[in-house]
């Protein structure tokens, strides 16, 4: 048996298999957004009203309803599945079977195209603050651990050749400033997206003298999305620019996962891996594998994916094509991957542990002071270029201190001088979430 | 012969080929921000002085070299190519040449990958403000348009199919808001860029103590990027972000050409093309080609394409490896076309003209209708839904006037309520260059 | 609760959180190639006796086993879930559950590694086969519609500005091409895939002498994977291939359903849709869109983004990581989209009605005869370039008898000589599949 | 000035700055097939004097000319730049200079729609093959190092963590059968694309009996492309195909090129690399940095950035378009980087040279030893399960000795048993090019 349409009349010619296909996850990928679809609805409803096209006692009875549904869904008691068209109808359906004609009065004047709109706008803008939050908290462990660890030693790396030493803490506080920025960008992109498209009907509004301001503070958007043409334009654009905020966090997500593969290596060895962080083979007895680290590590993928399949329906003229529907579930794919493997990094941002001893042992090959020996002698006069050769020349010479070198390293921000209270004021200024 | 390299002693052993592959056409590239890396390699300078490695005579002779290095570049009359390694070897060399062992002591204290990120970031945020003027450009030229032709009747799609009337002064503001926001997207992501990585070395800081705040302030920056290892992690990362910015105008820009692709059909009929933009065949002598139009719809590619290629390289641990440098060329090329396509674009809003009689023609039919018909019943009490069907079972009955149908659309941004004031009022805010 | 694993002793630290995150929908997307997994499990065993590991009773139980599992799966009285970590480990359980000590043998010799492999391999085998049915399938329907349609006029564009009189019968003779063209890529690619990866454990074989050329015999692959290292650096490789065959006849079936949603507006209006065919709009009871034909459009998005997402996870060294398991899902994904899309088109394609007198009335231009009287003249001795420019001269001059131009375009496949025998001949030979 | 071309009248309107953004870099990526187009000419002028239009004096001299238009290129004798808007206009332009009318003849019948498919189509060709060498090469040699190095022992890795002992000349063996598979791949996508578009014109035929069967088998094509609808269709699509054949190659590059960088660090110590592999740091005088390998590395980019590209453009309706244009710089710069890169691993894969000590070190850990065992066990009866647990729990208990658990590794294709006769015999089979 076919969905029930809210367009289909009575003589509808039913084919099960176009019917399946045009179905497809789209009424599954609703559940994502019910909860918001049956707030804008609520809103809607008092717009009717106030358009004149309610009385104030069918907006308090469809608002009730609204909200009792909204329980309802939240508490699990009702079901959205295959027998609707999609989380649409199946609202106008719910109030249809409560309220009567009442019911089969909501959509006056909307239509599902900013219905769906509102509900994914909302559901986005959750979904930012929350990659917000979760880069805070992490940059904000990160920060912790910098302090904590300032002075540990560890080779720092170009080219996955040794260069110089640095300080766990620089390695740290080099996290904590890239998720600062990544929490700044998903705040950025949550102000650009913050814009009400709710009142602009299929792309070109209505007769109705909606008050779209009302709308737009009632639901708790920064701004109005004036144009309704722009608010369908807007469609796959504004979660192309949610998913590069994501995908902005997972960049640092997927080098730092790289940087803690590397270091879990036998030859490098410098982290130990809590048990629970580990997993074994189905053959091999010896084996301790870091997977979590690596399931990290590739969840940047889920992201791009996402990104280029909504960028390849985009190509497309101007106003509503079903095409557009195609957005929904990578959006869904991409931001419940990126924020959950967020999360899971906060915690392992808190619990792996270094090797000291071979963190101690990785930096005593003297050539790790070659740099600072040459622009030393560069600060006391010789031409640095000259320096640099000599000093090439002689590779390996002399003795190497590196905590002396660490001590010297004082350019603003280098692991001689983290300045760690800078990074901390940013965070700050973002807001207050705090690791544990 | 290979390039001049600043770290080989006399004793390297060259290889033609694997030279030729590692040089690619990187000191070509470095032409694109050669300006910039001498602009910021006087700031330098300064910090040289500051940290006491320059005596305030060695850093004004630099200074001065720099400058007229600067003038002779944008006179043409320097080469930079394949005699270098890279634009910066080309610099020190160049010091070298005109100040002996004074030019040999400019790179101490930094290392190419400071000296690159600096420059390209400075690159970036101008291109980046260049975006933001041009979207703002075409903003106010749709946004004139829209007034002008706010009363021009036009037939409104979704899926390609009529829907109801709208006028070309809605499709405008549709635009209008479009690029309105992408010029913001755009001032965004050059306050996020904006932060200056000069005096992070190779990623680890430097035994000086470089007054890195000087140099932001000395820069334009408008904030320091404080940790060097960030400053490594945001390679290609910040250029992502900037390939965003981008691609949000470019998503409108595509759209907007895939719309007058279709109007210019003979079939819509909608617009006509000045000759100029209009090319011909060399086989069929009846063709007027719209190739300007489907260039524009086809840039949108290039900028997807070297997200793509920059994605991929990023696919590493922290710290400097060769693979970025492939960042730099899917850099350019996507900046560079967006910008020009942009500015045509602009063009091609203030010069094409619609043709009014197909405009008129087009509707004509009562079924456009039918939805306004629907939506008043419900506002006289009807439910909408019942409304709906009534409609539907008598479609194309009655008369339609289409003026009027515009008229009742009042619901706030609709074509009968385009409160074009308003996008002006955003438009005004960002800034306030103008289109004739 | 958590998984039940194969690897874990009794002393595990279970961590909920990351237990989930490792599951993630592994186990889920291991239903996909549980048959092909039983199947190759009863080889493996076959193998393990002929290397003396099982005796002849032992294989035989075990055989029957698994084959007992397979017909219960098969009648969906086998529950795969979140109880196995996954696919594999459910098969060892269900062994050891069954036949106690028995049960525990399976695993000897093989890694969890190659028996996804073999799986998946035999799988993706499976789905090229299909997907070459299919795409001959399209192409013998839309060959019967060329035949019967070979002189039904139609207009013919380029830069969707028309160009020439063409037919029916040519338009579809190009789908026809394309779509053997694509059977034949997708056999292609079946026969680089079809190597068989069992018997190399984890990427290094094992001290045990399996006999692979029996084991590739049975199961029928074509040839043997036979480096192990090997077998593991083909993971993702082959099924990128694979995609990429899928991704062949996409882009055809994206153009195909681009023409299609062209010739469907009210403005070319060449081709009339079937109801059911067509839904409805929630607000506009005037509209009838054309949601399938869009949603085939929009499937090519899915396989581009499955595509990304594989790349970007094989950006690793040699050897398996965790990361390759992501590889499933977008794998799936896409193969499912694409061969539910690619039946679709194959009834639109028999279905679908043509507007015989809209077409006619499109080809009346006599501008659409410009190229043909030029090259006529060239043929009777003028100098082309002379030819086209005096034609361009007086466009539209003249009569145009478009069933002249038809007849006259013989040049060998043109629409005056479609040579459907040909591409009849070449569709034989890739096999019999018929379109009713 | 802007470029002559073949359509224009003298009336026309000409505008700089549209025309430069027409052109693009279009003429000069010309450049890259214009031997083939002046080979391809000299076929069609051959058709034309089959189908009656030229005379057999007049196809002689056209032949001639081209053919010494063909020797002039060659020789750097002739410009083509932006003074024609591409390389077809400058055939057709040198040609009408040297033989006057005869000149204004060679364009009768054709189209640039199809030159251009005949000159990248056999340019494709030209590419194809010389990927398959270059695969095949890389295989020869990658053999021919597995031959020396069969018994040399090196640690084996899952997760990056040791796994087994395995040896180099079992890893060597891994990438030969990687890229005789890879040959493969491309030889069949040389198959695919080996079909002649040429003479059909704009996409729709034309009105002469060009025999296109002479003028398949003159071009050294494998078959005719029949359908001109199709040979349009076919744009994009036969470059992706070829792009995937080159990106299955280069998928394997860059796991060779990551398991290199990985092998090249400090801490595993593997390999050493001659110093015309390695470069310096303008700063750090201790630095040797393996950038050729990370550029081989960062290569997969530039060919996943290109296939990004070109499946963007093609996002259309049937029929040539202008954005087509954009397939070729991608496709180029696809093949050079591609192409280079294959070349260089070739030489490398020759030069590179092993620490057999650093080798023999890493193997010395008895939990190398551990799977070994337990499948021992399964093999004298126990359950392997109860081996493995049995294993695991005395991890590291007794001796190893690495050179017994290779000689044990016996299944076909382990390290125990390369059978590397296998893997020649499949080279052989696929054409004779050898490792010097």
């Amino acid at each position: 048996m076919s969905a029930k349409t809210l367009w289909a009349g009575v003589e509808a010619e039913i084919d099960e298999e176009i019917q399946a296909f045009l179905a497809g996850e789209d009424v599954l990928l609703d559940r994502e957004w019910l909860a918001e679809d049956l707030r804008a609805s609520r809103v809607h409803a008092a717009c009717l009203r106030r358009a004149g096209v309610l009385s104030e006692e069918e907006e308090r009875r469809l608002s009730e309803a609204l909200e009792s549904l909204e329980r309802e869904w939240q508490a699990g008691a009702l079901r959205l599945d295959g027998r609707f068209e999609d989380g649409h109808s199946a609202i106008e359906h719910w109030l249809s079977e409560r309220l009567g004609e009442l019911g089969r009065k909501i959509h006056a004047g909307r239509s599902r195209n900013d219905q769906i709109l509102v509900a994914t706008r909302l559901w986005l803008k959750a979904r930012l603050r929350a990659l917000a939050d979760q880069c805070r908290a992490l940059a904000d462990c990160a920060l912790s651990r910098a302090r904590q660890e300032s002075d540990w030693l560890m080779p720092a790396y170009t080219h996955l050749q040794p260069a110089v030493v640095q300080t766990v803490g620089h390695w740290w506080a080099g996290y904590a400033e890239a998720f600062i920025d990544d929490a700044w960008r998903a705040r950025q992109t949550l102000a650009y997206v913050d814009a009400n498209p709710l009142g602009s009907a299929a792309g070109y509004g209505v007769n109705l003298a909606l008050d779209r301001d009302f709308a737009t503070e009632a639901l708790g958007f920064a701004r109005l999305q004036l144009n309704p043409h722009y608010c369908q334009l807007a469609r796959g654009k504004f979660e192309l620019a949610a998913l590069e905020a994501l995908s902005q966090a997972l960049l640092d997500l997927r080098r730092m996962a790289w940087d803690l593969s590397l270091f879990a290596t036998r030859e490098f060895g410098f982290i130990k891996l809590p048990s629970r962080w580990v997993t074994g083979s189905s053959l091999m007895p010896n084996k301790r594998n870091p997977d979590a680290i690596e399931l990290m590590r590739a969840s940047y993928a889920v992201v791009a994916g996402a990104r280029t399949e909504i960028e390849a329906i985009l190509a497309l003229p101007s106003g509503y094509h079903r095409d557009l529907q195609g957005i929904k579930a990578p959006l869904v794919r991409a931001f419940a991957r990126g924020l959950t493997v967020l999360r899971l990094l906060n915690r392992l941002t808190a619990e792996l542990e270094w090797d000291r001893e071979r963190l101690e042992q990785a930096v005593k090959d003297p050539a790790l002071g070659a740099t600072d020996r040459a622009v030393a002698l560069a600060a006391s006069g010789r031409a640095f270029r000259d320096a640099y050769h000599e000093v090439k020349a002689e590779l390996g010479a002399g003795s190497f201190d590196a905590r002396a070198s660490i001590a010297a390293r004082v350019s603003l921000g280098a692991p001689g001088h983290l300045a760690l209270e800078r990074l901390a004021a940013r965070l700050e200024a973002l807001g207050e979430e705090r690791c544990e």
